[in-house]
């Protein structure tokens, strides 16, 4: 059975996956980079830009198993950019340049239409307007038996928790405390229920905690 | 300096230090217990107990290191004991027998006024009234050079960081998700300003984070 996943969402140790005063500029708020600093240097993830070389061990195990078996991908639409409101053109295209590094369907949650958007090395950005639900099920066909990854932000992995959708869910907690921003687990009103741990590992960046619903 | 720490303080992946629906029979609330599976087992968690044998290894180190060094405790009175109010009469001595695991002055933060108590081993409970800066300076002056513990509850502990009376923070992250209950990083009003982790090492059973203020 294909699952539902959220994988490598990096936290601070007081909870926060973004950090306080979120702006164009700053999109994960005032120190929130600090809460990546076990990703960027993994060779996965330097692969993932089209980079070579980059460290090995579990912090690399974890991102390279995170992006292992997914079919198609869901994010919100302040994740796929900063613009709000209405498209004002079909100007802004993600911010991963020509060929993001997904390589199957991405589908965006967004009030406001747009037509599907075709990249290099197949991703496809499709714009879902019809809600978490309607949007799952086009991406559970399109991954034709492959998982479905919900990548971002927290409000998106708040609604699928919230709603009950997800399989598996896996944070990677930073030695770091933000002291404010924006909270992961928050507002999710009996949405963790069920949940076990099935994978905890700490190395000397991050500490990565993965846990799968009894039976999922 | 003596310092004023807070040590092995543990809390859910979801950032929970309690679980939901605390009562009498149930102190630390539905699935609370999940938090201390990696202490209880301990060789310095059984000691304090006046047991003998129990683990070793990391786990264990940080218990043992949570203790050493410490002259003087404060807890907040629901710590001391479950009866709210005046003291009805002067028979609760505290959850711990006759000979309390602490071996020193311990003051407890109340309202209402009470005699202190003189326990077998070294342990004397001292009832303060007058905030957390009087029990600080009380603490202080007891501990004579050695540090002072904040031992709890959550409530105790959110009220001596909020007022950057805190030099050393420590948690440990236990691998459950309890979904609900009382949060320890809450409401601190910058009270994490310029703390830096010093400590990050994860075991099976928990992630041990030790954070100091810079300088400390």
């Amino acid at each position: 059975m294909p699952r539902v996943r959220v994988n490598n969402i990096a936290v601070s140790v007081d909870g926060y996956a973004a950090g306080p005063d979120q702006s164009l500029e700053n999109p994960i708020g005032v120190g929130g980079s600090r809460l990546h600093e076990w990703l960027f240097p993994t060779r996965s993830f330097r692969e993932m830009q089209g980079r070579v070389g980059g460290e090995e061990g579990p912090d690399n195990d974890f991102v390279a198993a995170g992006n292992l078996g997914v079919g198609a991908t869901i994010m919100g639409r302040n994740m796929f950019g900063p613009i709000r409101g209405p498209w004002a053109d079909e100007q802004w295209r993600g911010w991963w340049g020509e060929e993001p590094p997904y390589h199957h369907p991405v589908y965006v949650l967004t009030n406001h239409p747009r037509d599907p958007i075709t990249m290099l090395g197949g991703t496809v950005f499709h714009f879902v307007t019809d809600g978490i639900h309607a949007a799952l099920k086009q991406a559970l066909d399109a991954a034709d038996g492959q998982d479905v990854k919900i990548a971002g932000g927290v409000s998106t992995i708040q609604q699928y928790l919230r709603a009950g959708l997800v399989d598996e869910l896996e944070v990677a907690i930073a030695p770091v405390l933000l002291g404010g921003g924006e909270r992961l687990f928050s507002g999710l009103d009996g949405g963790l229920a069920g949940f076990e741990c099935t994978d905890f590992v700490g190395t000397t960046m991050a500490l990565h905690a993965r846990f799968a619903r009894s039976g999922a």
